[in-house]
């Protein structure tokens, strides 16, 4: 194996890691209350936020082909709905475990996986047609998840005490 | 070369790309009148962070070992100084002439630069620490800057009318 494709591989988890450990810490800093607020004025709560994360990344457990989403519920109430269309969310408490459950269940696979395998396709494009684009990979679900945490966690963040 | 190299390098290049056009896209939406308005209470003004992200794309320039800034003017503005701290700021519509500037000549040295040449180091590592840290290479410093563009431009949407 060109030892290129390790530094590289390395390179885009470390860029997920520091991404996913810096939302980790903010979740830590800010309250349940704050959390019940819109982060911008007529925008997402930060509750609804919190949950579409931890329900994009569940999803990327299949995606990634490691296994099924241990949170599939999550799906209907952050992905398909916005924000208010659905009364009853989960509790606070029970998102900020589901967050660290789906967190730390990721990190796990994705810190098994070697770096060739990376370079293998993702879910949701086939054996046979995975030849002729060989870009929707594993590797680039990650890269791509990472922009989408960057984008909520500057949104979040607003949430935050100064 | 391994045509892996060429395909990652393809791979970060695309997600940059991605970022800067949907934030070129955001920015035709947001209004100067939008842009003067802080992005939530007592946070960043859009005007802010426009100008930031300018700054931080101008340095990649020299970091890039591109070419100089070529606006080295707005650094102390937006990245050395916080909101508020500098009373007079450039107008927006030469922002607006910058940011679209800054964008085009870094895509076109972006373009031009040899898939090989993006795991050469970049201008903040000296040739002698370089292979100790090969992390420290150009295609890191775009890998970076994606997830920082998509940290703003998660909180300039929230500037534009739904």
């Amino acid at each position: 194996m060109d030892p290129r494709t390790e530094l590289f591989v390395k390179m885009v988890i470390d860029a997920w890691t520091k991404e996913l450990n810096a939302t980790s810490a903010l979740l830590e800093k800010v309250s349940d209350v704050q959390l019940m607020t819109e982060v911008a004025p007529s925008r997402n709560r930060g509750i609804y936020l919190v949950g579409h994360l931890i329900a994009e990344h569940d999803v990327m457990m299949p995606l990634l082909r490691f296994q099924p989403a241990l949170y599939p519920e999550l799906k209907p109430l952050f992905i398909d709905a916005p924000d208010r269309a659905i009364a009853e969310l989960p509790s606070l408490p029970q998102l900020r475990a589901q967050w660290r459950t789906v967190s730390d269940t990721l990190m796990q696979h994705i810190a098994r996986l070697p770096a060739e395998d990376w370079f293998t396709r993702h879910a949701n494009i086939s054996e046979g047609d995975f030849p002729k684009e060989p870009h929707r990979n594993r590797l680039n679900v990650l890269l791509s998840r990472t922009s989408h945490l960057a984008y909520h966690r500057g949104q979040l963040v607003l949430l935050a005490s100064k």
